[in-house]
């Protein structure tokens, strides 16, 4: 696709919450022409947000994005429980009136707006609804434990701190060593980016199982070699329904254990709550998910990724990994930093 | 509600998969005056289905339930999946035809299917969905670790094996001892038999968490000592995810898990496929449930609850018992063969 797209980012750009835009950026095959986020206008992304990697201009109005030739509107901020603000409506309905499609991977659907749906209608603009389920999903028939290709999934000990990055970067090593290597999406983020999947986290709670089968069937379909981005945490308390279910559905050959590095807890300080669960030591949460997965399929986590991003040396960065490490047994590494082409061969031989 | 209700089970009557007839017929108030189903017909449910312990007749068609005065046809069967098989359609037109409201806990809700809503509009008649989720969902807020209640938290070694009944049975002992105890459904069954609660299977993924947070949160407005319903099993390969997600959202005290005796293996023999995931020893699956909730907060599970149903003699059913409780160190007992009284004393000392 060439369209020309702006992310909508408004408060949230600098945050956690924003990882949409993040993403949408660093790896969204679409050409980003302006983020819009009152808070940080007349900067560009990259300077508030490294990770984004491109020097995409921050505007304070979704009329500027316009003006730079935006065709799309997409949200780039994924709010715990997946509701649409009220504020964020208005400028939605602006964004159509400018004569631009509105995307978005929110539980609220945007196709259930009386007012966007008339909107749209009345320019002929689409509204994209990433997290829209596909007809015909059900629990799991078995069939995902069939396929040929080997199942590299990605866990994590909290939200937001990488997952879906690191499956995007380890499939990118796995293509540049000649593997034919397919990235699974499971959330919002990764189906714009690759433009197919299912947000695992909006089916029917009974179908996420099956969700992830469905996906890694489809994916089988795309090469020999999957990366089922993960969701949530298995420990997080807002998210483990869907963590486990996804871990059991896409039947993983092996895992690949994301952590921030120096985080003891889980984050829950967005939601104004009370300092979040502790994060237990990562061989133990690594030998809980082996429990967890063995009756079925074990799979053993045979890398750690590790998020330096927080740590400004690349010194104190490679001692964070280091000790890692050396508390695991494990190859670790933080592929956004250092690049993912260790973590991939520790990935390949934890396969083998 | 003085209704009177028939129960539609066709060629499930005698399988888990009607244990939602069973359900009714055992703790329903309302009055159930027939089971449909051609399989069993001219015989008492309490014959094929001991655990129903009503002799309520079994009839072939949904025109002789209506013989027998029933106002209501509930759907009495769980199918994997909770999709509406095309032939059960025919006999919902007709139980409506025949002046039958028709209430049912599936996924595909019958108020989805325009023949149906069509037929109930033209006699004014009702068509009750057991699972339609209610609005304002969300994830948890962390409220349910605040409320006053003790929550006590039945878990599964599988799916169908009596959680639901042993949740009632034990809110039955727990209220014979003078508690102010509450049975809090979480699944459709449990609905239909207490008037209130949330199929957490039916609600967006996402939300499982939140819905059983909601659960606790309402409980709690009707009790000080709530018995939340467990969903599925923690390594079940179809439904890990509603049960994670429901573990951790109604945050219990304590948690009572479920066995079937014998069992040593998850049971997809109904789905056709291989033989299903080994079921750990019962005291490594109680540390393992312990591992996943300590995080947030530590639940033991205090006292095991052994279906013996397919033991016939008694004297085999209590040794069986007191294998477990040596094994486990753990209270032991059958609630529907010897009375839960025993298990309920287990579970009050579990929560000082």
């Amino acid at each position: 696709v060439s369209e020309r797209v702006a992310v909508f980012a408004e408060g949230f750009l600098h945050t956690s919450n924003g990882k949409a835009a993040h993403g949408l950026i660093r790896y969204g095959e679409r050409e980003v022409v302006a983020a819009v986020d009152s808070l940080h206008a007349g900067r560009t992304v990259v300077e508030i947000v490294p990770y984004a990697a491109k020097p995409v201009p921050i505007v304070a109005t979704v009329a500027e994005a316009a003006a730079l030739g935006a065709q799309c509107l997409a949200i780039g901020v994924a709010p715990a429980g997946g509701k649409l603000p009220p504020e964020w409506k208005q400028a939605l309905l602006q964004a159509l009136a400018l004569g631009m499609h509105v995307e978005a991977g929110l539980h609220d659907e945007l196709g259930r707006d009386a007012d966007l749906v008339a909107a749209a209608a009345e320019r002929g603009l689409e509204l994209r609804d990433l997290r829209r389920v596909p007809d015909g999903l059900s629990t799991p028939s078995g069939a995902g434990l069939g396929v040929q290709a080997r199942i590299v999934h990605t866990v994590g000990t909290d939200c937001a701190i990488g997952k879906m990055t690191v499956t995007l970067e380890l499939t990118a090593a796995a293509r540049a060593a000649g593997q034919r290597a397919v990235f699974v999406p499971t959330g919002q983020v990764g189906i714009s980016i690759a433009g197919w999947g299912i947000a695992v986290d909006h089916v029917i709670a009974d179908y996420i199982s099956g969700a992830a089968e469905r996906l890694v069937l489809d994916g089988a379909e795309r090469g020999d070699l999957l990366l089922v981005e993960g969701q949530g945490a298995i420990l997080h308390p807002l998210y483990s329904g869907v963590t486990l279910g996804l871990l059991h559905g896409c039947t993983p050959h092996a895992l690949v254990l994301v952590h921030e590095a120096g985080a003891d807890r889980i984050d829950l300080e967005d939601r104004g709550g009370p300092p979040g669960p502790v994060i237990p030591p990562l061989a133990e949460l690594s030998e809980l998910l082996l429990r967890l997965t063995s009756p079925l399929r074990p799979a053993p986590v045979v890398a750690i990724a590790l998020s330096t991003r927080r740590i400004s040396s690349d010194d104190e960065a490679r001692t964070a990994i280091a000790q890692v490490e050396s508390e695991t047994g494990l190859t670790c590494d933080d592929p956004v930093r250092f690049g993912a082409e260790r973590l991939w061969r520790a990935v390949e031989s934890g396969l083998a």
